[in-house]
């Protein structure tokens, strides 16, 4: 039966990335080796971790503008930590709009204050603060575009002096953005990029070597940089299914095309959620991401029949986060508009039989 | 043609493993999903976690006896500050047997005083320190059992009433050791355990919560064990190949095959480097390496007729590395026999031919 994965992450990928990626196990570039036994250090995987540095800033349109393309280990997790440890002197400004906001509070204290401009705590989550003011002696602005579990994500960003640093992790690669504005972006590959077990780190160059502490070398960034990602072993396979995903994004059309169909779906679900008498969505309307709709059932006695429809119509990954229960549709770049149409379709159903 | 892959990591894994990791990217365990798109906290991944870390305390004989299996990510580079980051208090003791000591000798200065208790530094690390005493007031010891750059092993370890803490990337799986007598073993996956992009932990719970520092969330051993190794998404495919390559050695024996294997190989290419008056071996018969064999040309100038017959052959990965030059053969668990007759031949053939 056909799969419609709306799964959170990791989630799903192109079709021919998996054809790809499935052959590369067995012989990567003809070469009669697996992409799994080659040396990192080899003219073939060199090559591999170039192109898919090249295409995240030719994507993002920061070729040429003063940025470096990384691609590490240990998850946006680690970004939270690693940020903070290259670029808080004393004082850094979060907005936190949701679990990872939080997350990457709680680490970046280890290194200095933190001042949250604002939170969204108030409401569980379910919009974006938008009036607040941004310390200008903070060593950086911190904020999460798009909040996977609550659905919501910045449709703009605030104006500073400071270095703007942002968590793209559920978004990259979605939308056009004027990218330059951004001084540090950061993503764990496993939502429109690729599998889990990379890190994308595109930084503005001159933010860096700005602090006093010594820094471990794994966790500066100027040793990446130093090495062209390649200061130790790094995540071979996932960096070159990221490569691949990132050539199939360039081949579609690019984040322009990206942010067509992922508007296309966004609005077929949540025309849907706000239609049907049976469904309420979660987030604020304004802030409604088009990655992640989140949404619940009015009455929650339908939950039975609806799960069964679904799950026998072979979707996916559709129950909601425990923080907000429910359904969370996510609806990454790879996700066809047909995916969306078949749950809208039982949506529907659901509508009729009760 | 038929390889022949002595590359020094990431290297040759099975034959089967690669075909059912190459299946799992079309279709894992008949979900109609790869692998790569599946949550991390699908029932049939959190199975592929546990068995993984089940399947490396069982066959290190270290299950019930208080250790925990970590998957984390960042490779024994992080792995170098993360020992330091959990166990420094004030001073900790070194064994420099190499690049890879040194590296983490240098991470380990962040956090506390470093005793290098010895070093072969002195004859470009040929051979294994085997004198010295080690101050008991250390918070512990680390060593290198294996060193793939310069072909050197450790046979024994020495009795210390401190914390033994090694770093087994390069030979874990190979061969059996009392292995309950190490506190913190860690190993990159890319030689005998899987592909690049994750790296075993196993460390004695005990030995943890004893420094004053406080710890980031990532850095710290106690939050991937209190999340049993899942407090952040994984590098789920690393993981999985990993599995399988565990299911494959305990399938095959175990540790007692996989040395015997080893031993063979060895002793196969090394009574050819010492017969063979073409070639001398690098390292110190008594401290060389059954994963990685050392060895250089008499004369450099049958350099070009030798490395253009092993690259017709389809030997791939014998180039030594730019420390030691030369050759260097890695003959990894998953090496089948064969492949070492073909590289000694082609010795055999080179004496024949000048």
């Amino acid at each position: 039966m056909k799969k419609h994965n709306f799964s959170a992450g990791p989630c799903i990928l192109p079709q021919e990335v998996f054809q790809e990626a499935s052959q590369a196990i067995l012989d990567f570039n003809n070469s009669g080796l697996s992409i799994l036994e080659i040396s990192h250090r080899s003219p073939d995987f060199v090559a591999v971790m170039e192109e898919a540095r090249s295409l995240a800033l030719e994507l993002l349109g920061l070729q040429n503008k003063g940025y470096k393309a990384l691609f590490l280990q240990g998850g946006a997790s680690t970004q939270f930590l690693m940020v903070a440890y290259n670029l808080i002197n004393k004082k850094a400004a979060y907005l936190n709009t949701g679990t990872w906001s939080s997350k990457a509070i709680k680490e970046a204290k280890f290194f200095g204050d933190v001042i949250e401009v604002a939170s969204s705590k108030d409401k569980n989550f379910n919009y974006i603060p938008k009036s607040y003011s941004l310390p200008e002696d903070a060593d950086y602005f911190h904020c999460t575009s798009n909040n996977t579990i609550f659905g919501t994500q910045m449709k703009s960003f605030p104006a500073t002096s400071r270095p703007l640093v942002c968590d793209m992790s559920s978004d990259i690669f979605s939308r056009e953005l004027d990218f330059s504005k951004f001084d540090l972006i950061y993503a764990g590959a496993q939502k429109n990029m690729g599998p889990a077990g990379t890190t994308l780190v595109i930084v503005k160059e001159e933010i860096l070597g700005k602090v006093s502490r010594e820094i471990p070398s794994m966790m500066n960034y100027q040793t990446h940089i130093d090495k062209d990602s390649m200061f130790n072993t790094p995540a071979v396979y996932a960096v070159y299914v990221s490569m691949l995903t990132l050539r199939w994004i360039k081949s579609k059309g690019g984040l322009k095309a990206m942010e067509k169909l992922n508007h296309q779906k966004a609005e077929l679900l949540y025309a849907e959620i706000d239609r049907n008498p049976l469904f309420k969505g979660f987030a604020e309307k304004e802030d409604r991401s088009p990655m992640n709709a989140t949404f619940n059932l009015v009455n929650e006695a339908h939950k039975e029949v609806f799960d069964k429809m679904w799950k026998s119509a072979g979707v996916n990954g559709l129950n909601g986060h425990r923080s907000v229960g429910g359904y969370r549709a996510s609806m990454y770049n790879a996700l066809p508009l047909e995916s969306v149409q078949v749950v809208v379709d039982l949506m529907k159903e659901l509508e009729e039989k009760v």
